[in-house]
């Protein structure tokens, strides 16, 4: 553990809170408008975050009558909002289910040359069966097998972004050289379900490579993270279970030969930021009032996996099917059946518990209180750093920037400016080298 | 065909010509800045040009040691330009090839919104074999395969494009209503290599859809232009060559249903421009003096189908396959294969030749010159406008920005402000309504 910590902006149109559109507090026309994203990043960067952040999905899903979130595909956005600034990290989510590795690997490292190494990869293997239905399937491809090919689409993609070494590229116009083709690498990676020759088309950026983030948290999910992710964005609902998740997923990667402090644990805060407590959660339960009903009972039946349409809301859950027959998001599952035994919540309980930041944790209270939450977390070990997912924005997030942020800086918790300038840099780790480069310079096999 | 012609500048790394980046007017590094690009973007703007546009490949090809092409993904690149423009088109190259119609749709669709209705595609079914050993294929698809995989694919993109209405966002806090779904559409297509359901999780742009641009020049492919291209790229060696392509082109237009006008001819041209013609002679000679035979030897090969190593420089080329052999760029090779036997040119003079625009045609001389050659193929009715391919950059497109295109402005060939907002209004054409809205408004069927 580092002596301070990691904040990602997580950026989700006009807040995360399902009825932040409705609020006056947001205008809902934004999330049509590049430049009101570029403007979110500028703000993040006033606050040298570590990085912004956006999910994605490949449908529409429920959302075409409720919700604001899909209008831009991640990269294309990230690239204009690359340009707008010059510290922050860029992460984009990418689907490893219905993607070829080379075209995403080299979007990716187009995007990490044109901010100068500031990209980062959220990896995820899809759960919706209505984006499988986009790409040629009749189902939902089963939850091993979709971590089985993201296991050989990293390999693939990783491989791809070691084929340039770091000083490939000469260009000396006396000889008419481009590249030394001696530095110039083949990946010849020949799979279960991708053949892939390379060279990738891109030189390697500043940092070597994207940053890799990861955010499941099924077994095969911490798995995955363990052997792969630099970052992981998770649910925890509270420090103990926060140290476990921790632990496990930091044990994990030792387990597969990684020091521990290459994998970053940042847990989801949605933090209602006001000068009182009382008023935090004030402006929040303005929010909760808002929600469709609807809407968020077809949310809920989705996580829960069972079609709650018609169910009273002070009603609690029906049983719930096992785990196992879930082939969605297996971890959001388990946390919303559980919130809702361990605080015996009805159905509309958990609508507002949920509404804040699907099953993530919301702290409603003044600039302080939300800057000790934070402190508390990270030195308890539960936490490296967060994932901050604003209610509202821009206001949120101005106002953790303005106000949360200073707080952290005047603890020594916090940077008070960019000491780096690549993605991977900001997280406290080193330019990625890439297996060639390795072998030459003798660093290992 | 329009009292005005319409201009796109072709952007390939630091110039067409073959050894643009070992001159001294360019400065190699450059391709490795997106900086540089977007600079390029703001002259072509200040010239008020329809559009600029990248070409792409989904390998390094034969060019890690001596060329400077590869360096973005068009896509990633264009969007970090269109928030540095405002008005100037916007056109990447994606293949139908190695793509998933969803993913490409939805980028274009995203850089489209990005831009305010800027964004164009350059159709291509990828001639590589290095290509295809990217995404699983042990050799290059066939011809025809490839075009009818291509056709397929345009019909999902497009079907995506209009699956939002012009008018489905309707952002309506107090109802709660994001999109009014009855304008927003599965698209069900179930065909013989995509399935895919739809809708697309981007909503229309002020153009309706990106403008569809080609630039095959096979039989195929201009079957293909003429069902949905609206902008055609073409190497055209003379007037009559020109004209006859150009009448082919609209007659196919016309013979799919579509007006003439609805498709755009616009033949490359590179322009070596200086202070008189012996000047502009001396530049390109300059240039050819830089290029390197090996290389460009190799390039050669690729061209005619014949592995051409070893071969004297002052020797003609020897018998070649015939066409029905060739698997790659059909109208490419045509097009060498006839010059070098109706100028009876060897090896070393073909090589001169296509340097500055690998095949296409060059022309050097005075700023008037130039606009004098435009003008005379723009109303002998061989071209609706040109694909400007500056040999050096960012040199040789300000002198045409500066020097040429005010020449076509006094003589009243070319606008002398934007008059309209997307790419689609530049080239003359009216926003793309889609099929959905057009039972809806009772416009058509
Ligand atoms: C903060 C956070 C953000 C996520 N973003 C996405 C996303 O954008 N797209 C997606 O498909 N899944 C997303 N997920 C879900 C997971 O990445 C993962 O796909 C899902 O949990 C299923 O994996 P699991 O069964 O291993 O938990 C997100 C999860 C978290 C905690
Ligand atoms: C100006 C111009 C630009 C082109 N750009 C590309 C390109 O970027 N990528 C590509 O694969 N083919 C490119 N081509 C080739 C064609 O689009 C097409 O794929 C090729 O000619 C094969 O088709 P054909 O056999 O129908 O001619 C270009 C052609 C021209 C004239």
């Amino acid at each position: 553990m580092s002596s301070q910590l990691h904040l990602n902006a997580f950026l989700m149109g006009v807040g995360h809170h399902e009825a932040a559109w409705r609020h006056p507090r947001t205008d809902a026309r934004n999330v049509l408008r590049a430049g009101y994203f570029q403007e979110l990043a500028r703000i993040a960067e006033r606050g040298k975050l570590d990085s912004v952040f956006f999910a994605d999905l490949l449908s529409v899903g429920s959302r075409i009558e409720r919700n604001t979130q899909t209008t831009f595909e991640p990269i294309t956005l990230l690239s204009a909002m690359a340009v707008a600034t010059e510290h922050i990290g860029l992460i984009a989510t990418a689907s490893t289910g219905y993607n070829e590795p080379y075209n995403l690997a080299r979007s990716l490292a187009s995007l990490d040359r044109i901010s100068g190494g500031r990209a980062g990869w959220n990896i995820v293997t899809s759960v919706g069966a209505d984006e499988a239905a986009n790409f040629g399937y009749a189902e939902l491809p089963d939850h091993a097998g979709r971590y089985r090919r993201a296991g050989e689409f990293v390999e693939v993609a990783t491989a791809l972004w070691d084929s340039w070494e770091p000083d490939a590229v000469v260009l000396d116009a006396a000889t008419g050289i481009f590249a030394d083709p001696d530095k110039v690498h083949t990946v010849d990676h020949v799979g279960e379900r991708f053949t892939v020759r390379g060279p990738l088309n891109v030189p390697s950026s500043a940092q070597g490579r994207p940053l890799l983030v990861q955010a499941g948290s099924s077994e095969s999910g911490k798995d995955f993270a363990g052997r792969w992710a630099e970052a992981v964005f998770t649910a925890q609902r509270s420090i103990p279970e926060g140290q476990d998740f921790y632990r496990d997923v930091k044990a994990r990667a030792v387990a597969a030969g990684r020091d521990q402090d290459e994998v970053k644990i940042l847990p989801g805060i949605v933090p209602f930021i006001a000068e009182s407590e009382a008023a935090g959660r004030r402006l929040e339960r303005e929010f909760t009032e808002l929600i469709s009903p609807e809407y968020a009972l077809r949310q809920l039946s989705q996580m829960v996996g069972v079609d709650l349409t018609g169910y009273p809301l002070d009603a609690p859950l029906p049983p719930l099917p096992p785990l196992e027959k879930i082939q969605g998001n297996k971890s959001r599952y388990q946390l919303v059946k559980d919130l809702a035994s361990r605080e015996s919540l009805t159905i509309g309980d958990l609508i507002a518990e949920l509404g804040g930041g699907r099953g993530h944790r919301t702290v409603a209270g003044t600039p302080e209180q939300i800057a000790d939450d934070l402190q508390r977390w990270f030195e308890a070990g539960a936490a490296d750093g967060f994932n901050v997912m604003p209610p509202y924005l821009p206001g949120g997030l101005t106002d953790f920037v303005d106000q949360v942020v200073p707080i952290l800086q005047a603890r020594g918790l916090f940077r008070t400016d960019y000491t780096e300038t690549t993605l991977r840099g900001h997280y406290g780790l080193r330019p990625h080298i890439g297996r060639y480069a390795r072998v030459v310079a003798g660093v290992g096999g």
